[in-house]
């Protein structure tokens, strides 16, 4: 018997407000930073499970907080016992009727909910010896629906519907792996367009994306019209007209007026818009989608749970799924998300970036690949370079692809010398 | 020039998950509790702002850290700067970017911030010497609509649309402020109806209501089917046909499940069926109020902000909009609610009971009444009756009735020895 031993936490931030690095319309000047846990058990094998929110500053503390708040319901438990059932342990978390009460479902004890059921992924997927999207795309979908909460989807998608995908995919699963590590899975950058960076940083970004292979890049827009139309120019000029672009426009604009800006834009030929307005207006992005067809509406990065996902597909409010690894209820809830996507056939494209989200998230897409859609097609991860170098087994990106990790885990465990020096401290921020 | 030298926070909890007060289908044993603040200044009026999160147990310390967040951005400021521009400071608050990345607008951070807002207008109202009711209703229609964060909002509800419904209430502004004076507000009750109190308790509790004056009461559903009907024709016995039954399922509910259900009530009469599923799912809101009209959909407890009421009156999902006076982001998000309600005809019947929200809450319906609506037809206040000892001024609920509050502030006020005898301590509670 293996017996959880401690749940510790930490607050650790970078300064990436210095170089503007993750600049946008809505986030001028974010801190990259990670409320973080590590789960640690009594066993002889030394094996941690590693699991974070991604924030952005400020308010980490209070994350941390939430994290805190769970250790009581890790420490002492059987391993085996929690790791054999994680839908079991999932809907303990997420239904604790009193910790409910300050979501429900969305948030800072969402996300932090989220970050101990990722932990306790990464240890699984460690004891198994296999890398999290080797491990899930090898369990049996009967197995995988038992993860899953249903309730507030059964009216789009029931625990039949679910089997039935899976089920579909089940045959050419082998194949799939084999296709994966031979050929990684596509990716798409968004380093070249941060809202801080000058023109020229952004015209030699672009063209060094398309260097290295990659068939999108994204851009920020959201201020100044005329600096959106500019800087689309500059980068469309730079990376010529068949590599795709795709701006993100983080949430800026009320309905009307994202409709209008974006219709201005159009003739620079956009792959989406992200993020048009705010992430709870389902009837909103729908509107918006309506008026702006046939350019494609993605979401997700700041969408709080299942129920929105559901949403935004039932209204045709969402083109591209782009669930987040460090927002909602941890790998079950994404699988869920997952399997909505695959029952409205709307490709998955990932929000990445941050810290460690592009460590966590290929994971989910390539089990999407393997066991859920079964498609590559219009399905790219976001990839930015930054931070990968605080990880214990960072993300491999080459020839514009992810390659397929094949270190055991979910990604997720961040180096002890990065958490030793970026742990912050008040006191020694104020200095 | 005043300045704000401290923001105290309290981790404050009543043990009334003995007594089964407050369980519901959802929260079988709440422990109503409250992350409180209070914000003290230099002046030598001795004046605090008195302001809290409600919660119902386990996380509550999450919720004070994030009250805690907040200290930074109030202590050494002017207070007379932030009080002459509340809209100013939410918005400051709500739209800080590395805190907005916590929510964005929901859960706890955001319900925090609504917290130290609330407690800015206890103080504001306080050295108005008014109720906040009466300060609120006499402020000018371009002075409210200065208050409100019309972002996300403009496709349903502009400035000028806020302007127009708020002058057109103001002529009749006095005659009702005296009609609030000599009648009071309506009133419902709760505490005959909760889940796990016997039936011989649900048959007095309602006979008392009845008794006491009031016109309606409320019932919780959700369990076993069997066990709904045999309460509700109990309670319906009790009451006699001519007072109003409602039911509140607490988000027990799949859509097709409630349409199932609430049909199956439907002999009893309901006066409404209160969050038939979950508060994010405006779509299923929508479609069940379809299913079931003319039985109105209830709900606004959990919904997180002003964007989520907006679709839910945009979609026809919610006939009565339960506003909450400790979910969203303060009074200003309150009255941005409240607007939105007048310009879609809805009547506004907020919740109440738990620590407080009664106390704070009567204000936002009575200034409703003064001037936004101007009615106080089908509108109704919820009320229990716990708590209210641990407050310096408690409602006065007397014939069905809350009577105007006349003491200054915004109600929010807990008694000294109450909040030193309530403060949780991990230690004694484990002990």
């Amino acid at each position: 018997m293996t017996i959880i031993t401690a749940v510790d936490t930490f607050d650790i931030r970078f300064p990436t407000s210095i170089t503007l690095d993750g600049s946008d319309a809505m986030n001028p000047d974010p801190d990259y930073s990670a409320a973080y846990l590590i789960v640690r058990t009594d066993s002889s094998d030394g094996l941690e499970g590693h699991g974070f929110v991604f924030t952005i500053g400020r308010g980490t503390e209070v994350q941390v907080a939430a994290l805190d708040a769970l250790r009581d319901y890790l420490v002492g438990e059987d391993l085996d016992d929690l790791l054999r059932d994680m839908g079991g342990i999932s809907r303990r978390l997420i239904h604790d009727s009193q910790l409910r009460w300050l979501g429900p479902e969305k948030g800072i004890m969402h996300m932090a909910i989220g970050a101990a059921l990722n932990a306790l992924w990464d240890l699984r997927a460690k004891r198994a010896g296999e890398p999290l999207w080797l491990h899930l795309s090898r369990m049996s979908p009967e197995e995988l629906v038992s993860l899953i909460d249903f309730r507030y989807l059964t009216d789009a998608l029931t625990e039949d519907d679910a089997l039935e995908i899976l089920r579909r995919a089940e045959p050419g699963r082998a194949e799939r792996i084999e296709r994966l590590r031979a050929e990684g899975y596509p990716a798409y950058t968004t380093t070249p367009g941060w809202l801080g960076y000058s023109d020229e940083k952004l015209e030699r970004l672009s063209r060094e994306a398309v260097a290295d292979g990659f068939g999108q890049i994204k851009l920020k827009v959201g201020g100044d019209p005329a600096d959106d139309a500019r800087r689309l120019a500059i980068a469309r000029a730079a990376v010529g007209p068949d590599i795709r672009i795709a701006v993100d426009a983080n949430q800026r604009w009320d309905v009307p007026v994202a409709i209008d800006r974006i219709r201005e834009l159009a003739a620079f030929d956009l792959a989406w818009i992200e993020e048009p307005t705010s992430p709870d207006d389902i009837l909103g992005h729908a509107a918006i989608a309506r008026a702006i067809a046939p350019i494609r509406v993605a979401t997700g990065e700041h969408v709080q749970n299942r129920i929105v996902f559901k949403q935004l597909l039932q209204a045709g409010g969402m083109g591209i799924m782009q669930i987040d690894a460090a927002r909602v209820g941890g790998v079950a809830e994404n699988i869920a998300n997952l399997l909505l996507a695959a029952k409205f056939g709307v490709p998955v494209c990932p929000h990445a970036g941050g810290v460690g989200l592009c460590e966590a998230v290929q994971h989910l897409s390539m089990f999407d690949f393997v066991a859920v859609s079964g498609s590559m097609d219009e399905r790219m991860i976001e990839y930015v370079d930054h931070l990968h170098e605080h990880f214990a087994t960072p993300v491999h990106v080459a020839g514009g692809r992810y390659l397929a990790p094949t270190a055991p885990g979910a990604g997720t465990e961040m180096l002890r010398a990065s958490i030793a020096e970026h742990t912050w401290r008040r006191s020694a921020a104020a200095s």
